[in-house]
């Protein structure tokens, strides 16, 4: 047997099924009528955001990196709710402005950027987090040619990284980024040069749930942002000062103790250098906003035993779920959370492999898990998945297709 | 310094660049309008066909597993190629009548068939592979239903496996196919029950390249398919041997030596047991078939150095290439064959780093690669993409959207 990842706050029985904003899992089934779907509840995104705020300093801006779910009912619910929007492509700046949100409280970050994709940012008054000097120069060329002065910040390629973090972004050689020495250089460059200078974007890595790595993450780039500030010689107008917050995925995972990073932050905000008094400070975050607002449901097609193995096949799999399936950024899969949507308040009584319906081994969805006993027609639940969900998953494989989304 | 892969046979250069189907990588970058593309090479289709016709006994059918690539322009050519379509969704139906391949000599397999999907291809008259002994069960009521005889051949678990492969799919505990000893009882069942018999599917692993472990792993299911038939009473019609035929990836890996396999196989038909005498046999090929008749071809759009470390960013990336990203079925990383698409003639004389355009330390096309020097521009190749790459792929990922598809 082998344990599942924990069920987030939140997700309550009614009528013996998973409910999701009130309504069971086999309502929301049949009302999208097919599955699998990804539901989205509303609720919980505006009680995650609810608590972060309440939790860090007023002063702190949040803004959500739309990447991790842009479907655009989610993006109208959290336009209501964060400071700013990070894209990172043209085609979430169309998503991003179709969705209504303010393009001067946007921010453009992404190691590729296309002239085309700079263009676009450029008129619409997006900030672009400046990912090299030859980006920059191409931004300027571009701005000078279109007659619009562009918004840059300066992506920093920091000399330390966030600890115990799921992707490391910052610390050695990278992709992503200046080096911190060049950083003053091609500040002074991009001004002279015609950009309206908005700051510095310090990202250090993601998917921590450590509060003291956070802590010690921030409090680096705090002192990094000073530090180039003062080499630039002006007083740092923004500062994006990355995400990293984490969510459970996997059993004995613990949730991230924001209480203790929001304090820690107070605190160095009551200690602030001169050059960074007025600066307007912004974290971003994908995962920690929406992750655990989603779930994603699949209906059993088939229950089979081989080699006394018991098989649930369901109608989803890592079409839509490839994280989940341990086939993105993992090395040893570990079960997500699983339940049997339909059956959410029994017992658990008997040990199953849940997979997906794609002729291929990798497509796994709970490998050896304690659950209620279900059989074809019932649905399965894969819990966080709010985020890198949908859009991170091969939806075209073997013909498949995409899932229903919907928010509740 | 780490080793890219192999470059397939058939590709030249022509006045420097890279040429697919006598074309240049640039020429046929403007004619796709935008980058990156799978550019598809007829040509490499029809000759990895014959050689393989060729090395083959001509009792032996060959089909075409259309998971690996279902771009329809592909789908025309395999059309006139191969001797049967197979097919895992009914998506890939819908993609297989659209390509005109007659239906009576296509068949499905995937262990997860939704009722709407089985209804769909009982109609057609396509050949289901059953996996299971509840499948089956819906396969014949919804047959009786709508009042057509279902053509059923049952896909077995077989207890041995395919030694080297990249993907076990047989031996132990399995979500595919029914496992041998019940295999007798189900067909008598179905036959019973008023299915046309088409005998059996006997799959047992994937992508190997060496020629002993496909050669008895053949003749494992040449011996599981005749203790089969002897149970079950009757001549077997139709046997599905699997496939297995794998392509060089990296560093090393030697192709697989088609010649032992095909005499192999022609001395084992040379003395059949009488219950296989009549058999029509089929192997099914998806990506031996296709994978190295495609090339994906990418834009440099930034060339930059961190600590010493020089990256060529490109506007592609995992969302295409989740495979030679390293994301997909592999524990660790190795580099595809890539090479400089624009200066496929020049001497290689620095070390890059190749990566996508993603905004994530995963996108990674070539690690600490040999190559010419190339800048802002240039295309990068990234060979063996013909197979599982634009549908096995995240498209949607970061905005970034799907990529030209175009055969020559």
């Amino acid at each position: 047997m082998k344990a599942l990842g924990p069920i987030p706050e939140g997700f309550e029985a009614l009528d013996g099924e998973l409910a999701i904003g009130g309504r069971t899992a086999s309502a929301l089934a049949a009302e999208a009528g097919r599955t699998p779907l990804f539901v989205y509840s509303a609720d919980r995104l505006k009680a995650r955001v609810a608590s972060l705020r309440s939790a860090m300093p007023d002063r702190l801006r949040i803004h959500y990196a739309m990447k991790a779910n842009p479907f655009a009912p989610v993006l109208a619910v959290m336009r209501e709710l964060v400071d700013g929007f990070d894209i990172a492509s043209g085609g979430e700046l169309v998503l991003a402005q179709a969705a209504g949100f303010p393009t001067e409280r946007t921010s453009f970050a992404g190691p590729g950027k296309r002239d085309e994709e700079l263009e676009a940012a450029i008129l619409a008054g997006v900030t672009l987090n400046c990912e090299s000097e030859g980006e920059g120069r191409r931004a300027l060329a571009i701005a000078d040619r279109i007659g619009t002065a562009p918004r840059i910040a300066i992506r920093v390629n920091p000399d330390f990284e966030l600890r115990g973090s799921g992707m490391k972004m910052g610390g050695g050689a990278k992709p992503f980024g200046v080096d911190a020495d060049r950083v003053p250089g091609l500040a002074r460059e991009l001004v002279s040069g015609g950009a309206i200078w908005r700051g510095l974007h310090i990202y250090t890595g993601s998917q921590a749930l450590d509060a003291d790595a956070i802590i010690d993450a921030q409090a680096n780039v705090l002192d990094c942002a000073a530090r180039l500030s003062e080499q630039i010689g002006e007083p740092l107008v923004h500062l994006n000062m990355g995400g990293g917050f984490g969510i459970p995925y996997f059993d004995k995972d613990e949730p991230l103790d924001i209480a203790r990073v929001g304090a820690a932050l107070e605190e160095r905000f009551a200690s602030l250098p001169a050059i960074l008094a007025d600066t307007e400070f912004a974290i971003e975050l994908g995962r920690y906003l929406v992750g655990e607002a989603g779930v994603y449901l699949t209906r059993i097609v088939d229950r089979k035993v081989s080699h006394d193995t018991t098989y649930l096949i369901t109608d989803g799999g890592l079409h839509h779920q490839l994280a989940a399936s341990g086939n993105f950024g993992t090395v040893v899969r570990r079960n997500y959370p699983v339940a049997i949507a339909t059956r959410f308040d029994a017992q658990p009584d008997e040990v199953v492999n849940v997979v997906g319906c794609l002729c291929t081994p990798l497509d796994r969805l709970a490998d050896k898990a304690l659950l209620p006993a279900a059989d074809v027609g019932d649905l399965v639940a894969v819990f966080c998945a709010g985020a890198y969900g949908a859009t991170a998953s091969p939806a075209a494989f073997l013909g498949q297709g995409p899932a229903v989304e919907m928010l509740v």
